[in-house]
């Protein structure tokens, strides 16, 4: 979410002690940011803005406690994976926290954009304004280009509109990225001719950012708009670099996240959607 | 660990009924492969190699299980990442799921190669082959590139080898990578001339693999060997590419992982050292 702080709101669940509650929270404060004694900071910058802050400790249940923390905007430094480092930081070796949500002051969060497209652009392409969108995986991992391309035509001839990667496909031996994209393509185009309406295949990036491009290059070069992605496995700040990244002029691509990894970060699951 | 299976070792330990826990291995090791029912397969090579197996369950307490699956080593195409893929994969969503240990087969190991230099190479850079070694870290973020290099050159005058950047440094406003490795490499030669035996400075790489890159290039500019980098943040596959990066002839570059992420991930904390 996106708000009017000036800090970043971190919002992490505590089990505690109702009498220690307090110190726990300047604790958890002062290890998200300094990381070190706050009697031992000199510089004042440092003392006023970069040290954390508890901005609000909330019983939710007996021994649960919901605790604001105020981290400066400066900290992150409009990088995405230093906004995981923060956030997470030494309290994500700590059984007894989690992080809950976080709240991001506006103008960081624009710095970072948002979503180009959203469902309102998957809907547009798929020329459904109204009605559900359908979408189904390719699966499962193992089978050769030709096998999944069957596949996938059966499913656009079924109505399907976005036939994704399934999460476990990378590039693999048995099917390797650029044989699949050709594969699958060539075989949506049996079924309807590209453009708006027509279903849409959307393979699966993964490797490095330099891999990741090239497979972006191989995608565009088949007519290919829409890819998914697992940005916790490439790293939040190259999946921040591929959305921006301007390299082809066709690429108004949509993306879409998988959730491989947010549980297992102790991440409350809105962040799954 | 790296061991003489020809398939990915993947033990889970797992919460659950006694009477149950046949069922829910053999679930766990086709979510974790082929992601839909094995009734439904028909291709042999699928069914055969791809499908993961359930190798071994054990008791560790009452209702607490450990279940070992082993998982075909094509599946992971030498993609760091995707090996992370594969071994959280839809198990990080449920929470009586723990990714507890991995074993490699000895080839898929080696595609991944290990540390090249290790702690010997540490202590010879140190000139320090018996003596425990010393490290303390460069805090708290928010001070400017000056008071951290005196902050280095005072730690550099009390004998520590290596200074490293606490882990909440990155790029930011009050101390950019480029103006900090400046300052503290400065103030460190102050102290003693590079070389063999010489205190070091460990900065601390950020951002995206592009960033990476020429953060290298700047410390390797300024004759820093040796860096920091938090793996989990970055992304695998990206700190792999940059471990076997040969643009700079004089790279023969240490690293040191950090440990943010990993316990968050429920791994068992043999992994943080």
């Amino acid at each position: 979410m996106v708000v009017a702080h000036t800090r970043v709101q971190a919002i992490y669940r505590v089990r505690c002690d109702a009498r220690a509650i307090e110190a726990r929270a300047r604790a958890i404060a002062v290890e998200q940011s300094v990381e070190m004694p706050v009697a031992a900071i000199t510089d004042d910058f440092v003392r006023d803005e970069i040290v954390g802050r508890v901005e609000a400790i909330a019983e939710k249940q007996p021994g649960l406690f919901e605790v604001r923390i105020g981290l400066a905007a400066e900290t992150v430094a409009d990088d995405a994976g230093q906004l995981i480092n923060m956030l997470f930081g030494n309290t994500s070796l700590h059984e007894d926290v989690m992080l809950y949500d976080v709240e991001l002051p506006t103008e960081l969060g624009q710095s970072f954009g948002g979503p180009r497209h959203g469902v309102h652009g998957l809907r547009r392409r798929a020329g459904a304004p109204a009605r559900p969108l359908t979408c189904s995986a390719l699966k499962p991992q193992g089978l050769p280009p030709k096998a999944l391309a069957e596949l996938a035509e059966h499913f656009a001839q079924g109505g399907i509109d976005y036939i994704k990667d399934d999460h476990g496909l990378a590039d693999q031996a048995y099917s390797p990225f650029a044989a699949r994209v050709d594969a699958v393509t060539t075989a949506l185009r049996r079924v309807a001719p590209a453009g708006a309406g027509a279903p849409r295949y959307m393979p699966g990036l993964s490797g490095d950012l330099d891999n990741m491009r090239r497979q972006i290059a191989i995608a565009a070069q088949a007519g290919v708009d829409t890819v998914i992605v697992a940005p916790m496995v490439v790293g939040l700040a190259n999946f921040h670099r591929l959305v921006h990244w301007q390299a082809f002029p066709r690429a108004r691509r949509r993306w879409r996240r998988v959730p491989q990894l947010w549980r297992a970060l102790r991440l409350f699951p809105r962040y799954l959607s």
